[in-house]
């Protein structure tokens, strides 16, 4: 049997199937204007670098890259001496999804900690402290959280600043993996000053900053609160390949997004749209949606053949095969046309 | 004083400088369209990728990536097996430009060759072959010539293939950067046969395609002739940091970029424009441009104070700055009013 | 309060406390007999060689290093393509206690499984293999077990046959970090027909051969069972700087410890020795010590004030301070003279 | 034809086919005494570092390793960041005899330049300085001369000043490669203060002192007088696979080498050596042995067939085959009776 109806034109699949905001698209056609110098010696470069600085209220530098994988080995190259090591959750990106990138290119050891809700704690760095003073050992040198986390959880400005404290405390710098920031700060409350809360007023020391996932077309920055783990950022972008000759197409893309709160709008349609998801499917209760989700993502439970019948109408994400657990994952652009046909669909599979 | 008209539209910094081509940039519009699962699970990116098979009338294979230095450290990475090295000139991009990538990703030794012109010969290598066999040496396994080279000059089809003949009778195997490679193509004929005459057809196993000098916005393409070598290609593209999530707006430039020659179009608008500069400043003798140039690059001698005035004017690079010697580059969009302007400076100048 | 009489003259703090056997020495010392060239173009080397091959009853490649990470990290190195994962324990020497030398020269991740008693099975490595094949994450392409475990357990060929077994049906290679295998091959019944089958016949593919611990004085021998792994063996070594320039002073030990049961004679007193502790130790009850040893370690619960007590008196490793747990391990040259001296101390230390 | 009398008993081949001296076997045989603790927590180790700092007169960091190659990359590994690079002569053993070790270890560039004499000048480094502060190239860093060099010649105290205060100036530093350093002080005047003169008061950095080619039978030191470059020495040297467990029988080597001044009288007898088999060969004007040795090496012309007839006979070294080039090189052993046995080898070969 099959679902009776088309599938959503914008699917559930991931935020990174999404497109690129017509705003954002306007800029990069704009940016297409004769000759610009490259590397960043345009015109865009410093005014999206300066918007960072007024965003973060702070001096910082901000350095663009090409894409998630490339900001965060950027990031903690930067960050990390010789025989040091990286803390973070076992589930973290750069734990499990960049195909051992930070191994090849850092050199450097991963420690990568189970967590029920894909956050780390305190109390899971205070584990590894011991390891530091040990020349037989990879010293935990940087400690690495993904905010909002890969589970869709959000880290909240006091858990933040506790592991900035307890980090900071032992010798450790913190790096924050923000490819899905601009959810998380909407679920915290979608104003610059929430977002500087749970980043530089907390401490950390070097961010991720996604747009991709947000609505841009490709370009991440990496942004540095502590301006002196800087010195050779430069140079390490381009030694990892990220260093992007005709900038002015990134650049113009985050002159876009950093104004008129578009980074805000466009993660509250796609944190909203996930909501609605949950509220027009949670009464099917073997999905087992008991609590709204905080970002962008829900992970319902869907048994046979219901599984297979949604997913060869509209693709979606495994997450966790053995227990039947799925992803869907909403965007800056998902309608609620999108979840109402998607909720409709998911009903007829679930009857059949 | 000053030169006294204003500088030209188009620069002759370099042809990165240039924009991104009318066709190319509607293609990315509209591929802008909806949901595209990402990583290439696409509709274009197969359409690019059998493109390219058709270009090189065999079943290669290509995978994108975001740019230049990826492409040619991703092509090594298939490459090199552990403790080996590559074989290149003294002015190759890769020994020089590429702020070490190479030897950081791959761990691999680069044994550059000084050269009078940028090209390397079969005595090169045959100058390294004994280093290999003995466990002292990082031992030459990998040949990397650069098509159009870093001089301005091209490889004849004939060259190429005594490089490959003389590589592979060794046991070596030989990459190609071709960072400008529609600009070689165009020097040598301008057509998909000729383009094939000295990649393919010559025995070369590897490429680095490049697009984006070209009139790209973003990404270029490794290509495998040797498809036996593209085993794992996938997985070192994510590991090396050029996986693009939203695959789609590269893979669209090439399908635009692939059809209808506009690939030998725009190179041959940009060596056009290079020998149209260099009819228009011959004449100055003490600018030493004594032979035309084969691509889009002119290396003249400027003295002092014309070099100042004119770089005031408008933006090139230096090249050998004790000797006096620069660089104008041309791009696929310069025009003949950028080139007329951009004479009359230069004889301004001089006469100052 | 103090103990009351001399320590040991051999400590319990570590088989690599020990000195060299005076057979070992006295080869080492007739080997400096003139000139002989390096690398190991001598007499002993292969004559080293060819014993390991009688030892393992094949045609083995067999290659002398420094040390214990060094032998790891070659063993992998000939293993591993680029992108790839070794999966092992959380207590193996390579994630622990190597400082992420493996991280660092391999560029690969592993993938460490936490265990209860040091030794992985079958359904630890299942557990990873959905990895495989999946762009995005490093691939678990080879399994490390260590043969005795850093715990002190001992995996029986039955064991190693089916963790070779699951890894060779999924793709997978099997290294064996034998740091201390001696000590494991007495424990299973200390005969080359033994050794062979938890090695080689159950179907290992390269083995870090221990001698160090064993009774040696340097030098440790990587053993390719596997032998067509064994391609670039020697560049990479030279490559890990591992290459020992006066290498006869290493193959001769090894001429010497594969002769005659040496080396079986020697890891069969630190087993005895271990179990003679247990013996003398085991009445009190606040240690813990429940079972017997396998191999040549304890790991006794010591509280406050006798561990310190003990400790200042006689040196020996903590294992796992929040418990009160320590490790003493004995050694080819423990003595019974060593052991009743030491029980003694721990008798007056717990009676304080 | 053959030579008709036995070769001699120390070969020509290299001062690494030597033995070691009776001494330094002595004190390793001293050292075999029960347990002492592993890695540098014995006895000898402190007494070993204590005597490095007392011979260059200064408080200096010294950190044991197993070999030359190990002692280079650990050193390099302490002064360099990332993206930098290292500047050294084109026939430097890091660049051509370490298998691409230091490329892969430490992820740098090295820039090699051809000399005529093996000896970097201020001019060298000048002609890269101007790579240094731009983003696309890998930053000169680090500066690494070899002494005595590879092709046994010597710097002297004032050219490795000049060497250092230039890299200095331009925020370079200084490594020396002493593979062959006491050859080296021998020849200049076989003192500490000599030894000082071009080592610690010229401004060398950090040096790689061997001890190996000298007498010893394993082991090489790396001495910090920039001591601040040695903050993470201890765990790089874990993480390059270069701790030694049972370290008391490389330090013991040193106690004993570095009293009485046995490291020049070793240094001294290879030296003279070589002068002594110029002089015994000189005549034969074929061999082009112009000018007498420096340090232990001489590099005869030999055409055929003397040269087949007197490798047949004893063992050497080829080094610039299409020239007809060998070497000869003595070591701490070598006697006048083997001089007079290979000068007699000589004459017959040479007669043939």
């Amino acid at each position: 049997m099959k679902i009776s109806l088309p599938p959503p034109q914008r699917l559930m699949a991931s935020d990174n199937a999404s497109g690129v905001h017509p705003d954002i698209l306007a800029a990069i056609n704009r940016a297409n204007n004769f000759h610009a110098l490259g590397y960043g010696h345009d015109e865009q470069t410093p005014q999206a670098k300066k918007l960072f600085s007024q965003l973060f209220d702070a001096d910082v530098v901000t350095e663009f890259v090409f894409g998630g994988t490339g900001a965060n080995v950027l990031a903690l190259a930067c960050m990390l001496k010789p025989a040091q090591a990286v803390v973070c959750t076992a589930t973290a990106h750069i734990a499990v999804d960049e195909a051992g990138a930070p191994e090849r290119f850092l050199g450097a050891k991963l420690i990568d900690i189970p967590t029920r809700d894909g956050k780390l704690r305190p109390s899971d760095i205070e584990s590894v402290v011991h390891l530091r003073g040990n020349i037989h050992h990879a010293e935990p040198a940087v400690v690495s959280i993904t905010q909002a986390t890969e589970l869709g959880t959000v880290y909240t400005p006091d858990e933040v600043r506790q592991i900035c404290d307890f980090a900071h405390e032992h010798g450790l710098l913190v790096h924050m993996d923000g490819a899905r920031i601009t959810n998380a700060a909407v679920a915290l409350g979608a104003t610059p000053k929430v977002l500087r809360s749970f980043t530089i007023d907390a401490g950390v020391d070097v961010l991720s900053f996604g747009g991709v996932k947000a609505g841009l077309m490709f370009g991440e920055a990496v942004v540095f609160f502590n301006t002196s783990l800087a010195t050779r950022v430069e140079y390490i972008r381009k030694q990892v390949a990220q260093l992007n000759s005709k900038m002015r197409f990134v650049s113009a893309q985050y002159v876009e997004f950093l104004q008129n709160d578009l980074l805000f709008r466009l993660a509250t349609n796609a944190n909203s749209m996930a909501l609605a998801l949950y509220e027009q499917t949670r009464h099917h209760k073997s999905l087992g949606l008991t609590t709204p989700p905080v970002v962008n993502s829900l992970f319902p439970t869907i048994h046979e053949p219901a599984a297979s019948t949604l997913r060869e109408w509209t693709f979606f994400w495994d997450w966790d095969l053995p227990n039947n657990q799925y992803r869907w994952m909403t965007a800056w652009d998902t309608t609620l046309e999108d979840i109402a046909t998607f909720a409709e669909g998911v009903a007829q599979a679930l009857e059949i």
